[in-house]
């Protein structure tokens, strides 16, 4: 194979086609691949390229578009939509050639890292010089600060802090011409549209991002933490929304229903109710009147002061997911989908939601909670899991549960996805979230941009 | 004229022809084209058009592509880059057709215009229901909220409400195709790229933009206003880094040099020195907090409390600024130029910009104030005056000091234009701004959209 000759000849020993560095590269955390994994129906690549300079990740895309080979550009693998999946004929081009901190500026508070640095190990190298990088998604031991780009990211500190896009000052990317754009280092700018904004959310369909430039923040002092139950969804959210709207901002904004309540803080909440938790944090004085005005606020709404212990507990565990091989060996087939959508309609949203998930035959459990906050609205994340009697039976089910989630949600007038992306698990329903001239809008931008469809061909752009 | 007789059927008493009509939408308010009226070398459009409904737009944007008529999409006409310049062949498509309030939904804080509402009708409108949009341009008397999108145009309370691209929640815009694009209208979404980014900046160029959607919020209490003198921009430009980076964001946060300080604050700040003028809001409680920290941390980088009697003169004279046909009966050209850079590196961008611009002959005064900040920097606004003894030189003038003034901006890696845009004047500096990659995706997303090139040419992509 002409190309895989050409592709050592430029990469050497940054070009793998074992079958482990293939199959370890193959997909991302998607349920349905990983099923075909544990399956044993895993398709690998043709092989897998770890430059490990811009200038070479440029090189190799240049090399598979002269060869007609379809790229499929990979972070850490943690997403979980689908929007890493391999073809027999495919290169992977994976960024975990490209890390570590390239340049820190400590007066404008700026850190670039090559976009395949560990989010964990990101963060904690800014904190050596007094920064954070504001941005926490449970996933941050094991994604990468470029996947966190592609995938329009959210961190567990959105509410104050902001979402990746809040956060990302610069970013350097190749593009599927093999060209290499580097967006200009600035606060703000009014000159055209913001061109960054076509990375973030590219789910490697337009780009390979390269490197990360952030907008640190101080390290905060320890926050102050607290915790209020509820009686259900609906009243949690109305005293939410209390929080949000005057202008609070906790970086930490989190609602469970009484399912989730249940599960994850049974110890510190009664049963039956909804619990609500937040971190306070901010410059001097700032935490302490916010988490007064915001304990107001909820006793006023309804609440109940809960064991603080609970927010210990929360950040305590808040990193621990179980893989979805483990599920399937306990016969279960589970996902999370996460949707978002304004205050008006979170109850009616949850309510539909959860119903559609429970109708599906085999399903055992379906709750959810809330994340992420906004002036207008705020998010749901639900998780389902369904025990069927035949592993043959996970794929359908777990589609049916899908097709349930998506159909509730468009129907109340959600946005189809918060923060885990399109992939190929909601492709089917770009539609209804951009409409006809919206998908005719990204179909242009995209045969525009690769005009051949090589770059990770088969997610986010519906057919 | 074919085309005017096609017109002229669609849209009725919403076609203009007469030469009042197309004198007083050929052009913004840009110095060249102005001086150009003052000539008597205007040139005007074949007609206007202010249809009355995103349908109507919509049509005449496809009775417009089909006899390759050039489209000039306008708003309130109060940009001052050029964006907006009639040609003799060209239809002035002009949103003031498109006014009023929507919609407007007091739970989410959701408040839809069509886009050529007037910004201070829309922010009186939402103030009858206790909300403010949050974004006050100096323009917001003259300029239409459809333009504030289009140009990615910024407020004086930036600070701590955003720019527009924070503060818009959705927005309805007819595409080069004739298409009508509508954003799902959601708190926040990773579902690909963010379409509305492609319509924020787009300068009439990708689309026109017919109804905006705000996310508000409640109108705050009176806040507080407090000002500091300091010895010259550097020890100001500390002081206001060193309220930025801890989390402090006063809505207004503005630092005059001495020569603008002397000549908006003579009355209430010693000569010769740099006034910071602030304003205080939020929640109950944290105005006061904030206001006494900054107060703290002004004096303890060497500033003065100054009369606050300067906030309040401020505030009374904001919006006032001559016209560019009185100072050319004056013998005066005159323009502003905002851009925008790091913390580190705004000292030595201030005194780059304002030398080069005083080395150009005949110019008598080159000042600044910065009013917009960020964590890892602010905007610089640098205002120039040249008196030529030959009206015949102002536009060489104009063109020297704006060439002296961009150079000395790049050559600091400064962005090249922070909240007016880019329109004709800074479309030499494009390349500067997105390099060579990205002027090629401008392109390519410019020619995907509008293959004919018939939306606003001429204006953002560079040649």
């Amino acid at each position: 194979m002409a190309l895989l000759d050409e592709l050592a000849g430029l990469l050497g020993d940054e070009l793998h086609l074992s079958d482990d560095a293939r199959r370890s590269r193959a997909r991302d955390t998607w349920p349905r691949s990983e099923f075909d994994q544990w399956q044993g129906r895993l398709v690998l690549p043709a092989a897998v390229a770890t430059p490990s300079t811009t200038g070479r990740v440029a090189e190799t895309v240049r090399l598979c578009r002269a060869h007609g080979a379809p790229i499929i550009p990979r972070g850490a693998g943690s997403g979980c939509v689908g929007g890493v999946l391999a073809t027999t004929e495919s290169v992977v081009i994976s960024t975990e050639g490209l890390t570590g901190l390239r340049s820190l500026d400590p007066v404008d508070g700026l850190a670039a890292f090559g976009a395949g640095t560990m989010g964990i190990d990101a963060e904690n190298r800014v904190r050596q010089d007094g920064f954070t990088i504001g941005h926490w998604p449970q996933s941050i031991e094991i994604s990468s600060v470029g996947g966190w780009v592609a995938t329009r990211a959210s961190g567990q500190y959105s509410t104050a802090y902001g979402n990746i896009e809040d956060i990302v000052y610069a970013v350097e990317a190749v593009l599927p011409d093999g060209s290499i754009y580097r967006s200009r280092p600035t606060p703000r700018a009014s000159a055209g549209p913001d061109l960054r904004q076509l990375l973030l959310g590219s789910e490697g369909a337009l780009g390979i991002i390269t490197e990360v430039t952030f907008s640190l923040r101080p390290l905060p002092e320890p926050g102050v933490r607290q915790a209020f139950h509820f009686e259900d969804m609906a009243t949690g959210f109305d005293a939410v929304r209390s929080v949000i709207v005057p202008g609070w901002r906790p970086p930490v904004v989190r609602l469970y229903d009484a399912g989730e309540t249940r599960r994850h803080f049974r110890d510190h909440v009664p049963q039956g109710r909804c619990v609500a938790i937040f971190l306070h944090e901010g410059p001097p004085g700032h935490a302490a009147l916010e988490a007064t005005a915001v304990a107001d606020l909820c006793r006023g709404g309804g609440g109940e002061q809960a064991d603080p212990g609970a927010v210990d507990h929360w950040f305590g565990h808040r990193n621990i997911v179980p893989t979805w091989t483990e599920l399937f060996e306990q016969g279960l087939i589970a996902d999370t989908i996460e949707v978002a959508t304004g205050w008006g309609q979170l109850a009616r949203l949850y309510k539909a939601v959860i119903e559609a998930i429970n109708a599906v035959p085999t399903v055992i459990a379906a709750t959810a909670h809330s994340s992420h906050a906004y002036r207008s609205g705020a998010n749901l994340y639900f998780t389902f899991a369904a025990q069927p009697t035949d592993p043959e039976e996970y794929q359908s089910v777990y589609d049916a549960c899908w097709t349930a989630a998506m159909q509730a949600a468009t129907g109340c007038g959600a946005g189809i996805a918060h923060h885990h992306g399109i992939g190929r698990v909601r492709r089917t329903w770009m539609a209804d979230e951009l409409g006809d001239a919206g998908v005719g809008v990204l179909r242009a931008v995209k045969a525009a941009l690769d005009p051949d469809n090589l770059m990770n061909p088969g997610v986010l752009v519906p057919d």
